[in-house]
């Protein structure tokens, strides 16, 4: 047990849940900033190196939880909360992966990000590793993409 | 700001830190379970159909930070802690990517453990895509292996 506190903001366009690219083949393409308070700013060193970092941030206007969930990606179907990314989570903590494009100071210039303006940070990670393509199944997303695609041929 | 709080556990055969396989060439391939509150159980539906997780947690034993550090993949130089996983952060929260081998009701049974066990989990969300590995670049622990492969041929 801890009490997250923030150790930067982002800086996006989006102002609005509404905003934010959703459901099936959003691309989260947006270019912002991830800005650190001035006293985390040494922990950046060398991270100019990483083309890709984990942002681990707060589900800030996210209020509440359920279990089950209909996600964007797939309307039709209520699923479990942990085989998706929905906000209402019971630690308020969203996960995205951006690339880093540059940095200035206490500011880093991402690109993907996901977050609503102003959204607090808590992390960042550096991004090491992938699972291989040919290793990785998607589940009920896999399935909706199908459907979706199948639908779209009719 | 928020209270973090666990949604479940690790169960793992790490009981010390000395136990878990650190620096370059470091493999992670425990097999162990996480065990989710049974209150928060029916928030896995569906996750069975996901190859990988990521499993959000807490370094519950680990005490302060520091912002410039000497990880063990290259002990030789100091760097950023955001350019690195080690557990001392100003938010004690750790990341792993696992793959899910079963489940078992509120038990999952994964491999790619790299915690202690009881350690403190808070949440967990499906892996849905990875970075290519050419698009890749891993900074100072691309360098870090360089010269580590170059030491051994020597």
């Amino acid at each position: 047990m801890f009490n997250a506190q923030p150790i930067g903001f982002i800086h996006s366009s989006y102002r609005d849940p509404a905003d934010i690219p959703k459901g099936l083949g959003a691309k989260h393409e947006a270019v912002g900033e991830i800005e650190l308070l001035a006293e985390f700013a040494p922990g950046l060193a060398d991270i100019e190196g990483f083309s890709h970092l984990y942002v681990i941030w707060e589900f800030d206007r996210a209020v509440g939880f359920d279990l089950s969930v209909r996600p964007p990606t797939d309307k039709s179907r209520a699923h479990g909360l942990f085989s998706t990314h929905a906000p209402r989570r019971p630690n308020p903590i969203g996960l995205t992966v951006v690339e880093l494009l540059g940095r200035d100071g206490a500011r880093l210039r991402v690109a993907g990000l996901d977050m609503l303006d102003a959204t607090p940070v808590l992390d960042i990670k550096p991004y090491l590793s992938s699972i291989p393509e040919q290793k990785l199944r998607r589940g009920w997303l896999a399935e909706a993409e199908k459907a979706g695609k199948a639908g779209k041929r009719e």
